[in-house]
């Protein structure tokens, strides 16, 4: 079994380690010997792991992923293209691909899985949400005769880490970002990241193997945490929670789906709370199954490699056995609902006027919009006064419009942080 | 696809249920429809789901499970026999199985294994081991590129459920065994659950996977909660400490393995110590992946229901791609240690005389058995006088040597609690 890898970064210098450390396990399990047929990166002369042969190396990508030698393509490279291009060409020539590259599958997935049918290939990508937890294929699989109802769960480690020092320290998100950076855990243009766009292709793929259907990036709703002060933290905590950024893959009251990525509140007793730094936790809620928990390191070279791994066996067992794996699976075709649809509860702070019949006014503000509030606390006297408002459920636009009203209230001075709660089940 | 259902109990009604109202559902995700063939029960005359259609009901499991038209034979009657001659029946004619019969692969899953193997049919078990949790996919596939080191983890959810009512409100043993026989949680005969005997054969299973060599509930230490008692409790709480029925896989520094399950204190802090109720939680930690948790419901009709037909989906996929799946993998052929050898901390209550020297005389008998000493702490006065030592790791066997060199001593007038302390990672 020859096997090409594209990319030798962080997670394929720890794949092309692996696969030269686990050769025999792998090739126990597998059956059959393995082989690492050529690695293609961008520049040969990078500093590299001396074990690593450098007769194996090569900048022409195009011509390994068409070798007729190899059997298998590993694809680290990340990024929509030249990674596309590469896998679609090995695919052409009858090569299965274990990819982890989140972004290209959350936004043309589709073409992908289409050239794996046509070619009678396989496409396998557990790595490409939350690193080594066993996610994909659980869903795909160990669920396939269950109704998932519900995913949700931290599947970004950069965004956590960062969060969760401004909860622990007090830090600024500037502060904690720079930390992160420090660490390795943020990369220099943390963009994808603190923007929600790794989160959001994560939530794109759970989503799509969740309900049976198509769904690419473009379906998530998705907020940042770049707006979050110590100030938002510090309030949140007065009050019982903490602050994470979640991906949320819901079925709806209809037929349909909401997939969403956003900062929400969720009480420090919720066991998502208890993630800590650049940790990942999922919770996938079945009719059948229940509520299940896969937590773990989301990201980093050898757990994302142990993933792609796990894959490269399947697929060798699956070509050695001469069939392909599960193929995709979208025959439900539930459309995703817009998020103004969707119906959540939300923190709301507003700094009013310090004056009787504020309140009554900013209540009356709530009922024209049907929404209903769970707790208002009335906090600080004169320039300070604030209003801390908690909804129960209501559709998310009706929300964004009670908050568009209670900015042209003369008796609100502003309207502070707004930002959904999650975890509770009251409702 | 015909389907042959074998018994109709808390789990086989909730897998009928299923085929039924996901139907539709199913057949999308196979690709063909499902049809249930019969469903083998000891007596017609029970009063059952009056959606079940009574004519698929018979008593002879035998001509069902070797009636031409069946396709896959689901086994949930449990128990060694019949299951294993049904099973052994319905693969010699061809059929693959799906099955949550953890005592009969403990005992003799070579056999099974060896039968499918020979037949060309699959042998599917997830069911078997923590009920819904995704767990045997993800060791036999996920981490199949991986090195697993140990697995831990509160797989048995009757005895969780005692425990845990123990702890929190201070009731004897016998109280919360009644009470978790009350809610169902408990059988009449708890046997198989409150001496750890189910709890070691699905440790038995888990180790199989995790370490590619065969294992048996034969190979396993096995210890049971019947003799904790409240004080054992109110002894763990005071010490920031919960009780919980751990299995343990482990591979040890040598080449082997050590495989157990027994009662350990565990510090409240740990993960596992947050399991109430009888939820199910494991950890796996592989040398890439790093920590991997899963967590959810281990039984119940449903949840195990939700398991069987995953594996169903799995099986009848493999069937219309006329392939089997990934066959049993034992090449390592790790050798299980015996418990003595395992490296294990300990908590040990000593009634002593209230009278100097008394400590240096303990201290004296842990040296001279190579015991090292982490905390000890004198209680009490007269004839409540005692010591509470907690011990580094050393072998179980040396400690054992202590605990019986201890019951001689004249300066002690009783060995107390004596019980293993895991979760810690300090030497």
């Amino acid at each position: 079994m020859k096997v090409a890898l594209l990319g030798c970064g962080v997670v394929g210098s720890q794949v092309a380690r692996l696969l030269r450390e686990q050769a025999d396990d792998i090739a126990a399990r597998v059956g059959a010997p393995f082989e690492l047929a050529g690695v293609a990166v961008r520049r040969i002369d990078r500093p590299r792991d001396p074990a690593l042969d450098p007769a194996l190396l090569t900048t022409d990508a195009g011509a390994l992923v068409t070798d007729p030698d190899v059997d298998v393509v590993i694809e680290v490279i990340g990024g929509v293209e030249p990674a596309k291009k590469l896998i679609l060409e090995a695919m052409a020539k009858g090569k299965s691909v274990v990819t982890a590259n989140k972004a290209l599958l959350a936004q043309d997935g589709a073409a992908l899985h289409r050239a794996a049918r046509r070619n009678g290939v396989d496409l396998y990508y557990e790595a490409s949400v939350a690193g080594a937890i066993p996610l994909l294929r659980p869903l795909r699989e160990s669920l396939a005769g269950d109704r998932v109802t519900r995913v949700i769960g931290i599947v970004n480690g950069t965004t956590n880490y960062i969060l969760d020092r401004m909860d622990s320290t007090g830090a600024s998100f500037d502060d904690a970002l720079q930390e992160a950076q420090a660490l390795g855990y943020a990369e220099a243009d943390p963009t994808a990241d603190v923007e929600g766009f790794d989160a959001a292709a994560k939530a794109a793929i759970l989503a799509g193997l969740a309900f049976h259907s198509r769904v690419t990036s473009a379906d998530v709703h998705r907020e940042g945490i770049t707006r979050i002060t110590a100030a938002d933290i510090a309030n949140a905590r007065a009050m019982g929670y903490v602050i994470k950024l979640l991906a949320i893959c819901a079925r709806d009251d209809g037929h349909g789906v909401g997939v969403r990525v956003h900062p929400a509140m969720i009480p420090r007793t919720h066991p998502l709370a208890g993630v800590r730094e650049a940790y990942n936790a999922v919770f996938v809620e079945a009719r059948s199954a229940g509520r299940l928990m896969f937590y773990g390191a989301g990201a980093g070279g050898a757990p994302t490699a142990s993933a792609v791994l796990g894959d490269l066996v399947a697929v060798a067992r699956n070509r050695l056995a001469g069939v392909s794996g599960p193929s995709e699976s979208v025959y439900a075709a539930l459309p995703v609902h817009p998020m103004g649809e969707t119906m959540t509860r939300s923190y709301i702070a507003l700094e009013v006027l310090d004056k009787s019949g504020v309140l009554a006014r900013v209540a009356e503000v709530f009922a024209e919009h049907d929404v209903s509030i769970q707790t208002v606390r009335q906090e600080g006297r004169g320039d300070d006064a604030q209003l801390i408002v908690v909804t129960h459920r209501s559709s998310d636009a009706a929300l964004a419009a009670t908050v568009r009203r209670l900015r042209r209230l003369d008796a609100v001075r502003a309207v502070g942080t707004v930002m959904r709660v999650e975890g509770e089940d009251t409702a």
